[in-house]
């Protein structure tokens, strides 16, 4: 096995959890981000908790993104938010041969990235379910599959993942699949996040059927008009979420409470702005939106 | 003048303050209420705050509703959601010559009363920005006017509140006035709670007027429907509210943060249960109401 020097752009959960997977098989891996992570992760590593429970895992920690350099691989992990001025800071750093994966929540940050990058950046869609429980501290709750689409370098790194205990895949149909995923996104983190109610309350309630319906009709509409053709069983997996995820919030929810920026404006902002584009009414996707960005400027 | 024998039937802000203004002028009122009201003012009266200063004001309360049988005039100021449950509490006392004022918020409400009580119910439009500040305190911020439909015995009731200081009229467009009312209610109360903001901050937002046009248009089509026409300008009507209503939150955000029950299915819920009925799709409306209601579950 080669061994790969990979450093992970922004590192929250998602990036701890491949990160450190990838630091156990052998890899080199740097963590870059906030000054909390690389204090705890210096002095006594990361902290990495699974069902199977808690182990520590070396690795380094940056706040600076001077290791993009080396690294043969970058994973970045920032929110949708945050695309460009990450892609603005290791622009001048990176190296020719290095690939950079986006495996980021939304649609449209592999391409806003390239832009930013002049070179392609690979779209991974991610399956998890994590959260940071402390500084340092990484904790997964389920899954962690990802998919990669058609491409050069793709069987490579999906080997890479899959030998580090990671699921994945290559799929001719990872755009439906990154699209699915946003179209999810859109149909529940508002609606979680405005109630500040877990999934099962609200879907016990009279109309939220309706409501997530709506959503996600809008959002069809907008796909169909982008060119994106959904899953034919798309409502299914939508209203899934809402039977399958007892007890928990969305982060947006959770990004409302803790007054953190919310991604909003990367899931139904993005149905908005595209809906303009094609004029299509979204009036659903709209009210949501809208009123996350007033209750986040509180 | 007649001496009248008013009771207001569940006495919060808007029953406290034309009880208030009656008994003032002369009249005997008796408030029914809460038994923190009802001890309060026992006590020490009922206190009137205005911008002109605070006054006590003397008046019999109870818990009962025992007084209702001497009255010659009833202003019912429940909560739409109490309607039925009043109207059932009062109906066996009531004497034959009184009458019965519906002083509430939402559209329906003397009709689905008139039904319980067996006979006619005037349907009052309260223009009043008013709270109770505190067991027995009641502070009086804007307005006050009453708008009585035509009828029997509507220039004698404005009377009495004119020459008690409340500016009342006789109009024959008072059903549009109170839909108009209504409508305001549906595009302003849910969006403030939902997000726990001001109407001057909400402004501010981009996404948030299209977002109030979108619940209005659906609005005026269930008006329309329902035989209702609304005024030319009902857009400056609402849109209004959030340049006057500078630093306040609707009654339905206070409702929310206090844990009590909202007035929501008798705003926005109202208008999706008719949009049923006429097979009008009202999702904006849809989402309101749910989400209201979801946050209220809490």
């Amino acid at each position: 096995m080669v061994q790969e020097k990979i450093v992970v752009m922004g590192a929250g959960a998602v990036g701890c959890y491949y990160g450190a997977l990838l630091a156990l098989n052998g890899h080199q891996v740097t963590l870059i981000g906030r000054p909390g992570l690389v204090e705890a992760v210096a002095n006594k590593g990361l902290l990495l908790e699974r069902q199977s429970g808690i182990e520590t895992v070396a690795l380094a920690a940056s706040e600076s993104v001077e290791a993009v350099a080396d690294a043969s691989i970058v994973l970045l992990t920032v929110k949708s938010g945050d695309t460009e001025s990450a892609g603005r800071a290791i622009s001048p750093l990176l190296a020719s041969n290095s690939i950079v994966l986006s495996m980021q929540n939304g649609i449209g940050n592999a391409e806003r990235l390239a832009v930013i990058l002049g070179r392609p950046v690979v779209p991974v869609v991610v399956y998890i379910a994590a959260e940071m429980a402390g500084p340092g501290h990484m904790r997964h709750r389920g899954r962690g599959e990802l998919v990669f689409p058609e491409g050069p370098d793709s069987s490579r790194l999906a080997s890479l993942f899959n030998d580090a205990g990671a699921p994945a895949t290559v799929s001719n149909t990872a755009e439906t699949a990154m699209w699915t995923k946003f179209v999810v996104n859109c149909c529940v983190n508002a609606l979680s996040a405005l109630t500040n109610q877990t999934y099962d309350q609200i879907a016990m309630h009279e109309g939220a059927e309706q409501l997530v319906k709506d959503t996600m009709h809008e959002c069809v509409a907008v796909a169909s008009a982008s060119g994106v053709s959904l899953p034919g069983n798309i409502w299914e997996i939508v209203w899934n979420v809402f039977s399958s995820m007892v007890g928990q919030r969305s982060s947006t929810a959770q990004d409302l409470t803790r007054g953190r920026k919310t991604e909003i404006d990367h899931f139904n902002g993005e149905i908005v702005r595209l809906a303009q584009r094609f004029e299509i009414d979204v009036p659903v996707n709209n009210a949501l939106w809208t009123m996350v960005r007033i209750a986040e400027s509180k």
